[in-house]
């Protein structure tokens, strides 16, 4: 072998063997350049730098995202309202009895002070109508199809189209930095696995989120996993730890969220020892998406907030620090 | 660049891209070449095979085993039994009434009859004094901490050593194939996951088990995840399907146990489109481990065996099969 041979060679060897080193540059051209977006570089730039103090082993690059208005849009509804609402009326020509029933009635004469007035009971009988009652496998293809046709009602884009640009580009710079990306999510677990790999690129086995029970049972002599009505986990909350510690079993070391329902989430992530990381998005920008926060019935973002500035955890101005709001816009 | 580096680059290339193939032959010598070794690489390689009908791309590569039993051993009782009865003679000098009371009475004295007079109520109560009112943290440190320190009652040896070799080559020979391993387990997800990334090479997040209740709580003004009594999820029998979709999301291509308590888990990877590998561990070997099934109060196969007769699913006769049966055996 030449001298020459044997430098590509060897070149060659550790450019396959080095961990792909992705610069924020090319990696986040979502983000503009200010302190939010140094803030992401230095922290993934101190915990995958071997001579750094602050270095954590791969393993334990723990990394957990919200949905609802971290990753996607929650305004003017949770997506999955919308899918409840659809459903009930693609449902009402089998269920006669819906037109003078609370809550469905309420749903099919678009009354929501009406829906309002049913309170938690109504939201969990329109659950339980929509969401039970099949296999988990049947349940997949409900929401794929309805996915599939759905629009937002302000912006007539496909829900899959409204996810946010920024926070895609973050899951992808964090992964190839080493991270493993989590959803945990107050939303139904059930109905983000069917998308969540293609749009985000978090397989299903890695979106934690609520559930209701699931029944194991014969039908035709085959097993089956039926969904029956009752609720077996809530993710939201003080439930996100838990969630975390149920499904993950190790304490993440970044956490990124937007609302209250957040905050416990944060807090246990910050309690770990090492270097953290802790982000809200701070929804600003009511030109390009909507301007919300302490007063807002969907992702309230009040106590969390306060909790922000006074530890000095990062948040995100999206008005000021994205320069492009969803993945799927013109 | 030469004609020869260019090859030489070329070479380096491809090698560097290409999966890496593992050879049976190399990856599982614990097993005795005959029809069950057959079979297993026969199904990964027909799974793993660009070229093959049967071919299953990597993501849906999930593989599940049961652990009791199935990678380790379970006799004369569940490991998690002997932490159990060690744990309150451990605790017995805080609690001078155990003396006379049960069930703790009956563990301290060494009792099993009366122990065993006591039923679930008595095992409910073991399992809330010894498994409850620590923190997360704290419970893997006292797992962690009794593992080194206990040996199991015949072999003498840490109950580490004594999973078994042929289970630890053939989870390191799916995976080099592409599989994601997990375990799903009856026994108790917190008593598995701190040593089973460095025993089987399965990080906590692949650890499916039975779990108890948490309560998220501010400790000292730190936020900590309380294990408190009560029951949250048994992962045995019926469940075990359940617990898969819970927490993994996508139904299994290949499913390994040992008992009745892996039926359904077993039924339900099998009923599942496409190539699809099911295998229950014999225990046939009195001499070298024990031999049992169909009687055994622990770790009884009955129906399951006569299942995987029926439906021709791998059995691994352990005496004939296996060449080696301890990872820590001399």
């Amino acid at each position: 072998m030449t001298t020459k041979t044997r430098s590509i060679v060897s070149w060659l060897l550790t450019a396959s063997l080095m961990a792909p080193s992705v610069h924020a540059a090319d990696a986040l051209p979502s983000w503009n350049d200010g302190p939010t977006k140094s803030a992401i570089v230095a922290f993934v730039e101190k915990v995958t730098t071997p001579a750094s103090a602050s270095f954590v082993p791969p393993a334990e690059r723990v990394a957990v995202f919200d949905n609802d208005g971290t990753l996607w849009a929650e305004q003017p509804m949770y997506v999955q309202m919308a899918f409840v609402l659809d459903r009930v009326k693609t449902l009402a020509p089998q269920h006669p009895e819906w037109k003078t029933q609370q809550p469905f009635q309420a749903v099919l004469e678009g009354d929501f002070k009406a829906l309002a007035a049913q309170g938690e009971k109504g939201a969990v009988e329109l659950v339980a109508a929509t969401h039970t009652g099949m296999s988990s496998e049947e349940f997949n293809r409900i929401v794929g199809d309805w996915l599939k046709m759905a629009r937002h009602p302000k912006f007539k884009r496909p829900y899959t189209d409204m996810v946010y640009q920024p926070m895609v580009e973050l899951l992808a710079y964090l992964r190839s930095n080493g991270f493993k990306t989590y959803i945990v999510s107050g939303g139904g677990v059930d109905f983000m696995r069917p998308w969540t790999e293609k749009v985000y690129g978090i397989p299903p086995e890695q979106v934690v989120g609520s559930m209701g029970k699931l029944k194991f049972d014969m039908i035709d002599g085959k097993p089956a996993l039926m969904r029956i009505p009752g609720i077996d986990f809530i993710d939201d909350g003080p439930g996100k730890p838990i969630g975390i510690q149920k499904f993950i079993g190790r304490r993440p070391i970044a956490a990124f969220g937007n609302s209250d329902g957040d905050q416990q989430m944060l807090e246990y992530t910050a309690a770990g020892s090492g270097s953290r990381f802790m982000l809200l998005v701070h929804h600003t920008d009511d030109a390009r998406e909507w301007a919300y926060d302490r007063k807002s019935p969907v992702g309230k973002l009040d106590e969390a907030l306060d909790e922000a500035t006074a530890k000095s955890w990062t948040v995100v101005d999206m008005k000021a620090d994205w320069n492009r709001v969803f993945a799927g816009a013109p």
